[in-house]
């Protein structure tokens, strides 16, 4: 295999084989192939996109640069879900305790935020006490026992897929959807599973701007799922505003237990129900989606939910005490309003200016490095469609000194915000399905 | 400047300032700039293109990156010549003594031969005692007197073109018109002439295999030359077979002299002349084409061509009994024919599999670090449009034990001919001129 003659192939609109792609992906993780042929393949496969073939090449042979869990020693249905990540996000939180309460086992393994998106191992480590760094023989228990396990990704994760990142980071090679899939997918894979339920968000504070490049984005996850013999099904989720009301890790936990114990914003609610129905179905635990439904709600209302939560939380660590009296979690010293300059409807808010400003807050990371602060970040008090009075909060700021100023992260949110005459009714949130 | 971010603009079609190709083209050769975002970049531009001010910024970049010479101390118009490469092109041999003889002033840089094209620095090379490796100070001196001086490239001649060269080999993005002529340019730029000829060949045995590529080119050469404020014009000229007779290095220099003499080729001659005429208008030296080809054809007549590649090549260094008995040049040890199969007539002749046959015998490089063997390759003895008996020779292989062997590459010749019924009439070898 000569790699210039790879990438010529693909530049000119060429399908490769399994093989090279293997060959290329392989010897790149190895060393052989270096950093500029690949960033050179990159962008071709930007320009000129993979087949079905080439990307369940690319994504095995990320898959088997790592380590792959063998969970077949562990009865009953293995089946995770996936968001394309978005501001308010904290649905794994809530689904995965639901889903195991129902008897699907979730092996998850998440990652961190990264800009104006959160991660679910930021919100988890802001419950004091709570390991996402399990060993391999520790999530295994801790799975075999509740049903549910919650980690980190590790350095025997997909490492090809971890190099070629951060290559395509710096080489404006990111947004390929064939190169988006087969990241996601290596990882998942990776866990074992025998389905997984993708959250693919749309919107202004999504990856996704448009339903199109979202719907292709899903048709691309399915069919690698599919090449690898697995069930999968992707949804298309709204994410024009903030997903619930809290932004910031402590804050979406806080929001989290309230929706497990059966309270919470109803749009979060509605999203966590329609995936954590569609993982019953996957598993074989619930026969319609109307069923799913069901066995969610009654999970909650019976307080099995919540009861699942606390289970493996303190598996993995956790002080119960948190979990039980939310105001043990990390909360930030001062709280300042974003008061609405006018009165009237909110048409619109900017979620993807909201992640920002609790990033700035210091509930985000600009960089990878950075380190982010559990008790900080934003409260949303008035949505898309909500009546507003002049001088009513918009939002409230949980904020801490040393962070940028909380007057500048005031006008940031001020200026996320659409007020207008006419009240609006707020779109769908589940706008598409594909499987 | 962040280059992952002036890498993404170019991937999204947009057009980068001429400070940001600079930034980006300066850091990479400094090193601030890696070889993956330069790759990646250098693959944008291939799917995007760049503008007419990008490509002239490039050019900047990469021609002030090293020295440009300044000949406005030497009196005269100073006007070179730049072929794209083909098979069989020994035209700078007779063109630069022919267009001295006429008081043009002729600062030829060239390059070497690679794969199946020529490279005029191995030709002179094959006369006995040439010095292609003057200091700047013997090139201003042998080109003050003489009028001409043909040297080879130095370190310090563009080395960001070197380095980007280095890198779009192994990447797959050689084939890219603004990155091929701002590499192009750069180079004569750096020879401080006020005009250039360009000659840019189209065919099977050129790089550009269309007319529609190869006019393409020549407007962006031409682009870049304006840019600069130079005199530039480019003449298309057919590549279908090999120019002349003699495709190898010292059977070209006897080529080039038979021509200086009066004889030689036709088409050879033909081309000659129009390339060298045109250096003539763009020098001022000529009022018109007809006047300029007139002014050639008495050169050479007159014998002052002849006297004055003899002139030039003794202050270089060459032996001049080499120049006026051209037996004493090398010659192969052995030479075979290759017989025509069939009788009839040559309706076509592969130039690029001939240039790789004389490769092969080892008068070209496969690779840039090879040597070559001046004394051997081929002599076509039957050209387009030519009839041939059964039997009859088609070319002769003049070789030498220790390359390739010789009924191989027989073989090759062979299967680069197409013998026919009907006679053809070779078409035009001027076919377009841009300036």
């Amino acid at each position: 295999m000569r790699a210039q003659e790879l990438i010529q192939r693909k530049r000119d609109g060429g399908a490769l084989h399994a093989s090279d792609i293997r060959a290329l992906v392989a010897g790149y993780t190895s060393g052989s192939v270096p950093d500029y042929q690949m960033a050179a393949f990159c962008m071709a496969v930007f320009f000129r996109g993979m087949n079905g073939e080439e990307t369940v090449a690319l994504t095995e042979t990320m898959l088997l640069s790592g380590d792959v869990l063998d969970l077949s020693d562990i009865p009953g249905p293995k089946v995770d879900k996936h968001s394309t990540g978005g501001v308010g996000d904290k649905v794994s939180l809530t689904l995965a305790p639901i889903a195991a309460a129902c008897g699907v086992k979730v092996p998850m393994i998440s990652g961190r935020g990264l800009g104006h998106t959160g991660g679910t191992l930021d919100k988890l480590e802001s419950i004091p006490g709570f390991r996402i760094g399990l060993s391999v023989e520790e999530f295994r228990k801790v799975l075999s026992a509740t049903g549910c396990a919650l980690i980190g990704q590790t350095d025997r994760l997909a490492p090809a897929d971890r190099k070629l990142y951060a290559l395509r980071d710096v080489t404006a090679t990111v947004e390929s959807i064939p190169l988006i899939a087969a990241s996601i997918m290596s990882k998942k894979l990776a866990e074992g599973i025998d389905g997984l339920v993708l959250d693919v968000k749309v919107g202004s504070g999504a990856f996704m701007k448009t339903r199109a490049a979202a719907e292709a984005l899903a048709g691309t996850l399915c069919g690698i799922g599919r090449g690898f013999g697995k069930r999968v099904s992707a949804l298309l989720t709204a994410m024009d505003e903030p997903l619930g009301r809290a932004v910031g890790n402590a804050l979406e936990v806080k929001e989290a237990l309230e929706l497990l114990r059966g309270g919470g914003p109803e749009d979060l609610r509605e999203v966590n129900d329609v995936l954590t129905a569609e993982m019953l179905v996957l598993a074989g635990v619930a026969s319609t989606r109307q069923d799913g439904l069901r066995r969610v709600r009654d999970a909650v209302a019976s307080g099995r939910a919540m009861e699942k939560f606390v289970e493996i939380a303190v598996a993995q660590g956790a002080d119960v005490r948190a979990l039980e009296d939310p105001a043990r979690l990390p909360s930030a010293p001062s709280v300042a309003e974003v008061a609405a300059p006018r009165g009237g409807y909110v048409e619109a808010i900017d979620a993807q200016a909201i992640g920002l400003a609790a990033m700035a807050l210091g509930a985000g990371r600009a960089r990878v490095e950075d380190r982010v602060d559990p008790a900080v970040g934003i409260l949303v008090q008035k949505k898309v469609g909500d009546a507003v009075d002049r001088g009513e909060a918009l939002c409230l700021l949980h904020h801490r000194e040393g962070g940028e100023p909380v007057g500048r992260v005031a006008q940031r949110v001020l200026a996320a915000y659409r007020i207008g005459e006419e009240r609006v009714t707020p779109g769908p949130l589940v706008i598409g399905e594909i499987s």
